[in-house]
């Protein structure tokens, strides 16, 4: 059955009809339900997308599954699916293998060229990223989720990873530590950047010297967070304390300390970054996680609603937000020991 | 620029320049190259899905993000995009909040009425589910993810899920337990049905009642891993053992044995079931955890290129695999302990 056929059936116009399949709010909720059930009911499919030939848009938002940071993508995913559960616009997530396989950018301006999304949301930006560059060129809306240092305008929506892992490392140095280890993201992200940034300065402004052995950078597992913390508790002196990227990384720090015979909380202290899951609590750990929070569900959620803001005509220059980190104090952080060293 | 502009521009024809874009396998890598650098370049972009026009194809797979199960998500979508990052296919996420919000049935049938994608993945279906009838009767191509015993007929892939739960219990059995706990998924979906029928059968099997104070059912969090475990344990006589539905519920019941003052493997025995996940291994625990083990991304791998089987005519019907799981056997089990009653 053709778009215009299923529409005379239904004593309607063919663009009420595509817009009442796109879930445009001109159409009244009354209408674009009798037609969805119509459309069941008569078997009306337009299989050639006639919808969107006559409305123009995609209903859909990009995002690219990247080649790493699957775990924290669900979440951010969620918030998105909250707030886009009521605009009948869908998620269009393009794979990209974790090794090898295609080039990124060639499947950012497939995306982008497709005519299959109306905007991108581009993860884990790295200063200059071509990325950014390349949909700006293309013309295609976008949202960054993380920040870069490129001229290209853009809208952004960031966390403060400087502010958040400097006030972490201040509130380690007031507690006397020293030997402060950082097990840090992958390196040449901007918020790995960012939070070695946030590192050093606290750093600075107490005159401790950088010490490049006490910093790692790698993926946010349970594993590597053993691995990088056994090697630096294998240091002499041993660092006191730990800064962690992640609360995956805190679990394997915790693991690490454990197997030393030392205690957390007690002869070592560690904050680690939290994003908030539902599965896996800081409050739950034993002892109980001192973090830097904040939920990346929001951030998808705010990403989501920031993007149909950009689709509806907001300049995307206006489009800069940062959000403040909490600093959560618990059981997993203390004075330095006395005789640590 | 329009297609046909386009196509000219480039000496090709618009099928031959729509299929390019499309990623149809007709087409030489070489002239699909160049096809995507000239989009790109003269800025040519089907504003009107005039590619899907010619080709008939929406290219994306669809998948519900559903009310729970999103910490599996990410594992399993990772494996989709492994299998799909060669075949220029993408994954359409259709949104639904966790609470209230759109009925689900409607949102099925949006999704395979829209035209936006060639067919739709099934997740955490219930014995009678309403969804398969629903796709079947639209005439959409879908593939369940876990079973089902509708009539109606239709593709899927799951684990045994019955037969791993039966093996791990049986193992508990063998080693003295009497009293085993089972934190269970939530109640009315298949898969938990599966897990407590292979409990109860492995205790029918010795001859030892079911004792329904032993059966839990929820979400795989830490939290209630933890709660439900609490409740067990203080019970007298209290369990000697766990079956554990995720590593996340496994998390929450070492630290409720560990909060009673005993000691996993040794006065309590534990084994969950494991989905692999990069970021938090069985192996990694402490004590290393006993599993019965399928990787959800292998899954996700294998639910791509089953669909794109279906896609190319294979019979639905023909379409039908059952995972066998692994039994691992680590530190967390141990004999029963001949004082623990």
């Amino acid at each position: 059955m053709k778009l215009k056929e299923f529409a005379k059936q239904l004593g309607l116009s063919p663009t009420t009809v595509s817009r009442a399949l796109s879930g445009y709010p001109e159409v009244s909720e009354k209408t674009r339900k009798r037609v969805a059930e119509e459309a069941v009911r008569l078997g009306y499919r337009p299989n050639v997308n006639a919808v969107r030939l006559v409305t123009g848009r995609a209903g859909a938002i990009g995002v690219v599954m990247g080649r790493s940071g699957e775990f924290q993508f669900s979440e951010y995913m969620s918030g998105m699916a909250e707030r886009l559960d009521s605009e009948d616009i869908d998620i269009l997530v393009s794979p990209i293998a974790e090794q090898g396989g295609k080039d990124e950018s060639q499947l950012y301006s497939r995306l982008a060229t497709s005519g299959r999304v109306d905007a991108v949301i581009i993860h884990s930006p790295m200063p200059d990223d071509e990325r950014i560059a390349l949909l700006h060129r293309l013309g295609m809306p976008f949202l960054v989720h993380g920040r870069s240092e490129t001229d290209v305008p853009h809208a952004w929506l960031d966390i403060d990873n400087e502010g958040a892992i400097r006030r972490a490392t201040s509130h380690l140095l007031d507690l006397g530590h020293r030997r402060i280890a950082m097990i840090n993201g992958r390196a040449g992200l901007t918020f790995s950047l960012h939070r070695d940034k946030g590192y050093r300065k606290a750093l600075e402004q107490r005159g401790i010297p950088f010490d490049p052995r006490l910093v790692a950078h790698g993926h946010f597992t349970d594993e590597l967070g053993f691995r990088f913390a056994r090697s630096f508790l294998e240091q002499s002196p041993r660092p006191t304390a730990f800064v962690a990227g992640s609360m995956m990384t805190a679990l394997g720090v915790y693991r690490a300390v454990r197997s030393f015979g030392l205690v957390v909380g007690r002869d070592i202290s560690v904050i680690a970054h939290d994003d908030v899951f539902p599965y896996l609590t800081a409050d739950n750990m034993v002892p109980s996680l001192s973090t830097t929070r904040s939920s990346l569900r929001a951030a998808g959620a705010r990403s989501a609603d920031l993007v149909l803001q950009l689709l509806s005509g907001r300049p995307a220059t206006e489009i800069h937000e940062l959000w403040p980190v909490e600093l959560i104090l618990r059981e997993s952080t203390g004075p330095v020991p006395q005789l640590s060293d």
